[in-house]
């Protein structure tokens, strides 16, 4: 028994979720079918990418994960299906599976071309539901994604022009904001791993970190050890540095949203 | 294996789909229950009339889909099972099963009326607890819908006041805006099918399409191959006409919204 | 077969839910997991309580609730494990297990201290993925509360500061608002039975309700018993008097929102 994860960008307010579920009952009759999210923000590769990132480890072996943030619909974008770490990808290729094999190895990438395991007429704009859905519950069905199409090597792949994180000559590490939850916390690209690399004394109680031109603070353990209403730093559930409000919301805080800047420096002691 | 399908007007903040949900699965324990939407504004029967069409028959044979948007729960309005082209529906009477009979006519149809299959006691306003999730599961696991009711014939279905597209003298068809979806599409009541009808040598590139007093703009095979931010007719997923921007929103672009006028003529060549 | 629910302040435009699923879905291959809601204005620990009171009940006995709205969660406040009515539960100490027991006596209730059946590393910011997830899918699975940890005893169990609606002695029942729906219904905190209890003679005809300082109403059976767009009240789908107007907002139209007082008193007769 495996399942299939939905990412897109398509909402619940719409059908194209339900529609694309309903071909993949179709082919795969009562496999459990998760949406890891429907709101990204429209035609938001970037942010799909993070969250497929951040979400697919979690699943079991197996899963079959479907990423449809998609602008490029019905061009000559490549669809790719990719086999890493023991999970299966269903993406365009439009920098997706490049972040994805940044993050863990892809084993094997195949090209999806083999138009017998789509629905058909496939439209010009709807490839979820033609091409990726119903591919995906083969797939999941035991599928060998070797018989998609040719192999892909990793190089080939589009990449996004992401910028990560970096140290400068005075010691300073900047990077960005990544994304904002629903609690305001804001996520960051800076891993604890980076943290620990940069600084080679790793002590977390001599980190300044800044948040856009406004907000200063330093490292805490978890929500509750700063004061409520303040801004702190923790290693969030990403594994990644985020800024937060204990009880409020870091975003709100200091006006910060996705791309702002953060910088993290070793200070003598700052608390 | 079969599945039952929820659309509902309830929202996602309370727990009214989840009872629904539980309901369903102390019936039917283990049956996948999918949501096609729940964001259908409250009380819009046609908006909901128009999705369960565009939906229902990209799920399995055998799907029992379930709609509960409702405002005469606790009135006289009846609630029917019906059946056809293999799937089942249990929906208000209040224009919902006439719709679905003019779109895939319906084999058979009952009212709702053996309260043995129904919960006690059957509150005033959530039917859909109490009568709709019930009888859906039942229906699902194999009842025959013959044992749920009296007949009924499609002609004595409440009907709609809904006015189809229709073309004038001058040879202009004329149609409305139906749905505006996430991505700011504008979706019509103009069938690809009807538009070959009406336009007898059916050359995209001579349509001329109207939306509203604004939007003036051509038909494309998809979003890429129209110029970015610029207006575009296409055949949408629905296999309807559907106004859009690539990546932009049709509905910012022209200032759109459900039942703006749209009209379609031909003219000798536009671009 | 049993299944597992979910109720948060997560929102659904993050992988937080979809995380939980995933690790849900690792101990406990292919069990439903359904979501109640995870709109919960954030760190609301007593519309949580409201809501799992009045959800859980409609699931078949046998299922798994897991609660996590957990402003306290790093901090040293205890998970816990309750088994009542043949429900378990999965939740925070932080004044849902007392609202639980309040509602519906729990039979055992077990501190969740076996680190066993954590997932590794602990996070300090994410218990619900860490030990509410796998927790729960091993007890859905059959494992027994007791091996979770030590006995807690229900007067042990800490405590939301609520108010209980009262009668004062001029023979005014006062309650409040403590939610309102997505049709802007006002649901209450005064239960069908405590109507009965207080107005001996329970006509609901002679009761005149009041809401905040502007509404004034009587009692119907079903929304479309009353005029539409005038005010009503009517026992709603909790059992509990809720204010509502038949195809319209109370909540627009009295300006009511959650702690909103509602006053109920006898009257001779009012319409």
């Amino acid at each position: 028994m495996t399942c299939i994860t939905l990412l897109t960008d398509f909402g619940t307010a719409d059908e194209y979720v339900a529609v694309m579920k309903g071909v993949i009952l179709a082919v795969a009759p009562g496999i459990p079918v998760i949406d890891i999210t429907h709101h990204i923000p429209p035609q938001d590769v970037p942010a799909a990418a993070d969250m497929i990132v951040a979400a697919f480890h979690w699943f079991p072996v197996g899963t079959v994960h479907v990423v449809v943030v998609d602008p490029g619909v019905g061009s000559s974008r490549a669809v790719v299906a990719a086999e890493g770490g023991g999970h299966f990808f269903i993406v365009p290729d439009n920098g997706i599976p490049a972040v994805l094999n940044d993050a863990c190895p892809l084993d094997r990438i195949r090209r999806v071309e083999a138009e017998r395991f789509f629905r058909h007429p496939v439209s010009a704009t709807f490839h979820g539901r033609d091409i990726f859905a119903p591919v995906a519950a083969r797939v999941a069905a035991g599928l060998d994604i070797a018989e998609l199409g040719r192999p892909v090597r990793s190089e080939a792949l589009a990449r996004l022009p992401v910028v990560p994180p970096r140290k400068s000559a005075d010691g300073t590490l900047t990077g960005r904001v990544v994304g904002v939850d629903r609690f305001g916390n804001l996520l960051t690209d800076i891993s604890e791993q980076l943290l620990q690399d940069c600084f080679a004394a790793f002590y977390p109680d001599r980190l300044r970190i800044e948040v856009g031109t406004h907000g200063v603070c330093a490292l805490y353990a978890t929500y509750s050890d700063s004061p409520s209403g303040r801004l702190m730093g923790l290693i969030g559930s990403r594994g990644h540095l985020e800024i937060a409000v204990n009880c409020g919301s870091a975003k709100d805080h200091c006006g910060a949203e996705r791309n702002t800047l953060v910088r993290v420096r070793s200070v003598p002691k700052m608390y």
